[in-house]
């Protein structure tokens, strides 16, 4: 379905040369994203201003094209494949850090800059921002926003919506808008700053962010614990939690992903039931109490070793060897289906046990690891054939279920895209859908943004 | 303008005796709030249950009626004045608490439950709603989410947004929903719950919130810095805020408001150019040095004395004293403009002084005291008569031109309604404004939940 020709000119008259791909090659590599599903789109554009963003909505719009924004790809989801055909929008080159304001605690982005890039220029000012994905090298911070993605330290410090003030963005409608502050507290209207934080670039595309930045805390200690199983490291999970010291990453590894990470790891990884790494931050004078209280939580029964990472080496090591799970399992099975529910962290240890039942019951090999102060698992399923993937299917869907069943809900981080679309009406019910149908028309009247992606 | 006989029917049906009122005295009562404004509303009714909402908003709905929330009418902006006529339904016999589950971190209230009143059930398990309005004691958490209420922790712990995890609702339309999640973290669709906080009863009427607690710190400490003039005393702010250490408290009160502080605190209160109220919070063996920081970076030019709270007294003295400048304020001129603007924290020295200036050029008594750690300074012209009056509201023009070029915005925590609705464009661009309009559609198709309020 190539494009009108009208569009096409106004895209040539918009975009230099060397920002407007319509070639088949370079078009297939805007063609996937980390989902590995993927759809070829009509043209691609690298916009470097929010002027020629608004040109294009505005042209497609008139020719009723899709707009697929896109950042680097390394969701899961299939969100930005363009199911639909259109126009991917690739924020790559608008990638610009437009101010550090440490005084006023904030940062003036544009989308495309990447996250660690980001974390890098901040440090020197003393600040970071909170969202930390282990994909932080290779994603946008437009992708993270628009996918409310979030990490480790997301349990202490929050997700883009608690660490995001306010955005630049061009709706559906081809409309340029501000919304939010530069203040660290606003109280003047609807706050469509945090209704665009998580909408997948179904509502409008994110041309500049203003975000609010965290002081780097001075010290920090990685404590490792070994359980007998998984069921009494989610219970450690939900004493540490319930006490007043909040650690800044708390994550599980369950028995077979520790085995991968032993494989990439080395012995510094140990194997065991199932392993909790848990790391403190503050003031140095202030540490040896928080750990001490985060410590007395994680014993209990089950615990087999507690130990603070002997040193900064052992430290690395356990990061990467946690960072290589993703990737790991690719190896294992390319066709890989990667969950990352979340439950009140209370109900993990039910949650941890039915899926380790479900993994029996549907002989499916299920890798579960995540961050567990946020009760956010990611499990995966790694069929190898045919025959397994039609269980993993059959397993997912009790999975989900369960879930639901104990108050959680279908994606901590990850987003819905294409991948979880079919499932949003277990998680979402039908009035509440029904309003989030009236949003995305409020912003985008002809459903040309990112068409078959997040509502079902 | 009585209702439409078949309303009253369906009134008298979904509401018992005692739970429908329109006497006009009863009516008189919930005519006003704390804005001064009144209008009669044609009844007022006190649901117990979600059920009774729906079916309310419907009725209403089916015959054009106006719906107005109102928590305990506090409020200082006029958002419960029902100035188009119509129902007012005052939450204040729903007020359950629901459930305090300290193990996940969260509570579900009903929104009619007085925020000191949660703070104090929250207590025993060692935990608290961060938001802390001065009227805690008399204001609901429904309308602490509604106008995105806040107080001086918000500055180290978040206001309404950062502290609600989902709700359930009624919309304009007469649908019921929820929206949010019981975890900590959530990517599953459009984020729904921070759209309604801040909405001023516009897009729906909270029935149930379910909020996220945090763990009570074990001490805290309470500073006093005294300064010679206004300017040196924001200049101490920034610097405060370009550090680590988050205090969790940090109040400006100008020399002004420290005279109308100490008539009512006693000696206790100093008399100075200007002073600053800080607390710092943590764990006992922290607060040395994190005083010590916050103490470094309150010194500097124009410091006349900077003290520890001698003793539990003096802090309660202290902290009486500032919140008794509301109300206080009310003797001098029962008709106070009462605004409560925000910049970023390092325009606030210019802030202040341009407050100084303008109170001189137009010749109007003007008190400034409030959050300073946010950038969020409550602003109260005082005029004593017709002609004063006058030129409070040019001082007024003054002062919100310049919150807007120092990149301020209009609100920090009091909200929109009434009182700054024709102030809005100054404050959020014309296409901003139109999607707000639009989301206002999209739960409210036919205006009718507080119609006149927020947008202009
Ligand atoms: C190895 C690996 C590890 C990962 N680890 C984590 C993790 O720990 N936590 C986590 O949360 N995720 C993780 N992810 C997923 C992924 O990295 C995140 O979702 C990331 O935020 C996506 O950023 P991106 O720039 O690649 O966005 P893309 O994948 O390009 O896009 C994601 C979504 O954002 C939209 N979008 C992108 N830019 C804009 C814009 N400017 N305006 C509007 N919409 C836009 C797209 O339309 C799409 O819907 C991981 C991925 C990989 C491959
Ligand atoms: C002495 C004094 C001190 C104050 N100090 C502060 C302060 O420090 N910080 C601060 O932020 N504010 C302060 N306020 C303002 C006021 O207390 C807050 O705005 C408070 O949150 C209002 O709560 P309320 O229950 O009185 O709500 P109301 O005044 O009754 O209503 C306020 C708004 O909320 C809406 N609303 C109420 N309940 C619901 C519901 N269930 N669903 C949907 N909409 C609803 C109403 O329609 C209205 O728009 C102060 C007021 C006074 C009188």
């Amino acid at each position: 379905m190539p494009l009108p020709p009208a569009l096409l000119t106004t895209l040539h008259s918009t975009f230099p040369a060397d920002a407007l791909a319509i070639g088949e090659a370079e078009r297939i590599a805007y063609s996937y994203d980390n989902s590995r599903r993927h759809a070829l789109p009509d043209a691609v554009v690298f916009p470097t201003e929010h002027a020629q963003v608004e040109a294009l909505v505005r042209a497609c719009r008139a020719h009723g094209v899709p707009v697929i924004a896109r950042g680097r790809g390394t969701n899961t989801t299939g969100a930005t494949v363009p199911v639909a055909g259109g126009v991917v929008v690739s924020f790559e080159r608008m990638n610009r850090i437009v101010r550090i304001d440490p005084d006023n605690r904030l940062a003036v982005v544009e989308p495309g800059v990447l996250n660690a890039d980001l974390q890098k220029a901040l440090a020197p000012h003393g600040f970071f921002w909170p969202p930390d994905p282990s994909s932080a090298p290779w994603c946008s911070v437009g992708g993270n926003l628009a996918c409310n993605s979030a990490g480790p330290r997301a349990v202490k410090y929050g997700t883009p919506r608690e660490n995001t003030l306010g955005l630049r963005a061009v709706a559906g409608s081809g409309e340029g808008f501000r919304c939010g502050t530069y203040t660290s507290k606003g109280a003047t209207g609807y706050d469509l700053t945090r209704l665009l934080i998580g909408s997948e670039g179904t509502l409008a595309l994110i041309t500049e962010a203003t975000l609010k930045l965290t002081p780097k805390p001075s010290a920090v200690r990685t404590l490792r614990a070994t359980y007998r199983d998984v069921g009494s490291a989610a219970r450690a999970v939900a004493r540490i939690m319930a006490q007043p010291v909040t650690p800044c990453a708390l994550e599980f590894i369950d028995d077979v992903a520790l085995k991968l990470a032993h494989a990439h790891g080395g012995d510094s990884v140990p194997l065991a039931g199932a392993m909790l790494m848990i790391e403190v931050d503050g003031e140095p004078a202030t540490l040896d109490s928080a750990v001490g209280a985060v410590a007395a939580a994680a014993r209990g029964d089950g615990l087999e070793e507690l130990r603070v990472a002997q040193s900064a080496d052992e430290t690395r090591a356990l990061w990467a060897a946690r960072k290589a799970l993703s990737p790991a399992q690719r190896t294992i099975s390319p066709n890989k289906i990667n969950e990352d529910v979340v439950v009140p962290v209370s109900h993990l240890p039910a949650l941890v046990d039915g899926i380790k039942r479900f993994a029996a019951k549907h002989d499916v090999l299920i890798v579960t690891f995540g961050h567990a102060g946020n009760g956010n698992l990611h499990v995966n399923l790694l069929p190898r054939d045919d025959a397994e993937r039609k269980r993993a299917h059959a397993c997912l869907a009790e999975v989900f279920a369960l879930v639901i069943e104990l108050e959680g809900t279908l994606s901590g981080e990850h987003g819905i895209g294409l991948a979880k679309r079919e499932f949003m009406p277990l998680a979402v019910p039908a009035s509440t859908l029904e309003l989030m149908r009236n949003v995305k028309a409020a912003f985008d009247p002809d459903g040309i943004l990112n068409p078959g992606k997040l509502l079902p």
